[in-house]
């Protein structure tokens, strides 16, 4: 069976991803579909619109097989870490091919592009750091410097869009590891991440859709029809995250003191400063992000920044986790088809692979040796996903489940029928 | 001029404290009334319902002269501590009496009390914990204890009702004080402090009275003027502390983890593993208290852990401050009464008087030196304060103030008239 790997949020999933999933099935010629996918704290800095378990819902309903969580650290991480951990999950499932949308939807260009920054890493490093203290935006001038060795116009590198970013990251990350996968990139249809618009196709941005939603407006035609069921239970039970609880709880977590905030991964820089007079007088999460916003860092980093500190973050745990990579996979959800994919790919799996985390702490033990630092690392991860999940549960306004360590709660889906 | 001092919480002022106030005047043949009130979290554990400046205002407006702040350590600490600290304020302050509440009224019983437990202390708490772990409660076992060892019938001693344990403690703290304030007490009118009946003067308790308001209900006729416009403001303006607001913050320093709590005061006998059970379940403020509770801990030394947790207060650190006794004494306002009291007992004052935040620092310096331990105390003392505030700004859906360092920026209220 062949396999071709997504590297998704799904935030929400929306006609867009249900194109993405099927153009890359076609070009891949593969039968399944593998996604992996954040978990409650996002690329951006954020908190995911829906939970986890329904987001995997939305996505095995219209037609991915399987769909695994990327552990937080990755997940809520910069391109680069994001995008070698979700590549180390597809290559550790056995995937034959990864597939990923772009601005550009030329694989040459990209792969040239991440060629050079592999070539010429400290170079452009430098150079962009220079640049930087100019008061040049980070893409804009990383672009320029890649232009300048290169020899190329700076226009036509596809440097400049945020899914070019990331799959010139998938790229380099496929060469770092020594994966065999294969790449693959289609060209994103309709609006860009940031832009409000409708494309052919009724495709918008999933940011888009967020904002329409946040609006009280409807976006039943934006989403295929499995999604619209999930997003529209999530919304009559009040399950989406409040951002005015989101700034409260980090102003406590602020509070705390200059002290603590510096002992957190990426408080650098004098930020813990600027966030302990902002926290004063910000009166809503944006207003707290605008007042740390400085210009060497870009607001993503910045809003990744405060998820570290809701979610306790140590900064030489986060570098150590960085730096092991993911430790097991994490089953949210699988198709019939997806299970049989996961059945014969077994042997070639390179992580244990959790469906019941009751018993990960003895899977983990027996994998890794009870004595050994990847176990110890591997509890350190599984308990950041915990915590994300816990803390994921104190923004929701509607919050009523069972249990809010609902990682233990929770059995993978098992999808039976798709559209 | 004479002064009679109040130990007070004004949660919120109502026609019971114009009583008292009027009442001890008049026993302590006063001209001024001194009140040292508690700040943002209270004795019982819990939020006050109006941040401490509205409570001020309302105390001023009904004819207390001084109102100084009991600092946090002191303020939200089982009875002895909170005794002590309260005394220790009024005595630093040059006040002449203390006349206190209480459900006896019989001065003469309660020092025969504060004698007993102040001679046999050992043999009651020994004999006390004995009769805890028999599943006893705690002011009935240390009522039956010293029944005992007095020869009383336990009915007769007034070790039952709260105000006359408190009216014990004071008594107990001015003697270990060696203080030379004069102590009356006046018997309490009206409902006791459970009741949730009005008794005659439209007096009714302070918690009945938080319940009512809690309800929607109206309250008019059980507060003096003043305090019905304050409260009247604060709800329009939505600043009454949320619950669920206070149980997602609780639940998120619960979340940091059982080593975390561990270090925090009055974390033991395994409440943090009991903590983290009940924040994965608990659906609100009361039920994680409920889950909580055992029968060696009463609900209010529960609530109150659930304060220190709140605000992130370390175990050795509140012994120590405790130790220390208050450090400085914050002027929350004065009538020109109060002023004229404040000037001449200037001499006498035995600590510093803050009236001006931003001076406070350099007035810690002067007085206690740089480099001692009382300066470093007073320090971590004032930065509980601050702490406070900020953390209790957070449980106000409608706040919206110019800074929630507002201990800075609330200079003391300076009330020309009252009722």
């Amino acid at each position: 069976m062949r396999a071709v790997g997504l590297i998704t949020e799904y935030n929400p999933f929306h006609n867009g991803h249900l194109h993405h999933l099927r153009a890359s099935r076609e070009a891949a010629g593969a039968e399944v579909a593998v996604a992996v996918m954040s978990g409650h704290f996002l690329q951006r800095g954020e908190p995911a619109l829906l939970d986890k378990w329904r987001r995997a819902e939305m996505a095995l309903r219209c037609g991915v097989d399987v769909v695994v969580e990327l552990p937080f650290p990755f997940a809520c991480a910069s391109a680069p870490h994001f995008a070698r951990g979700a590549v180390q999950c597809l290559d550790a499932l056995g995937v034959d091919s990864l597939c990923f949308g772009s601005e550009s939807g030329d694989l040459g260009a990209l792969q040239r592009c991440a060629q050079l920054l592999e070539e010429c890493g400290e170079q452009v490093a430098e150079r962009t750091a220079t640049l930087l203290r100019r008061g040049m935006h980070y893409a804009a001038a990383r672009s320029q410097v890649c232009a300048e060795l290169s020899g190329c116009d700076a226009a036509t590198l596809p440097l400049h869009q945020p899914n070019n970013i990331l799959g010139i990251e998938y790229l380099r990350a496929l060469r770092a590891t020594g994966s065999a996968m294969q790449p693959f990139t289609i060209s994103r249809l309709g609006a860009g991440y940031h832009d409000d618009a409708v494309g052919p196709g009724n495709i918008a941005s999933a940011s888009g859709i967020r904002k329409r939603l946040a609006m009280g407006e409807t976006v039943d035609e934006l989403l295929p029809a499995p999604a619209v069921d999930v997003v529209a239970g999530a919304r009559a039970d009040r399950l989406f995250p409040d951002e005015d609880l989101l700034h409260r709880l980090l102003l406590a977590q602020i509070f705390r003191g200059r002290d603590y905030l510096q002992s957190l991964y990426q408080v650098e820089s004098g930020i813990d400063a600027r966030l302990t007079d902002a926290a004063a007088t910000s009166r809503d999460w944006q207003a707290l992000v605008d007042a740390v916003k400085v210009r060497q860092f870009t607001r993503t980093r910045i809003q990744r920044t405060l998820m570290y500190i809701l979610n306790d973050v140590r900064g030489d745990l986060m570098a150590s986790l960085l730096a092991a990579g993911p430790l097991y996979l994490r089953l949210l959800g699988s198709s019939p088809r997806g299970r049989a994919f996961l059945g014969a790919a077994r042997k070639r799996r390179r992580l244990p692979m959790v469906t019941n985390l009751s018993r990960i702490y003895s899977q983990l033990k027996r994998t890794y040796g009870p004595r050994s630092e990847d176990y110890r690392l591997a509890l350190a991860m599984l308990e950041l996903d915990l915590r994300a999940t816990r803390n994921y549960s104190l923004l929701l306004p509607g919050w009523s489940g069972v249990s809010r360590e609902r990682d233990f709660f929770e059995a993978p889906l098992d999808i039976h029928s798709a559209i």
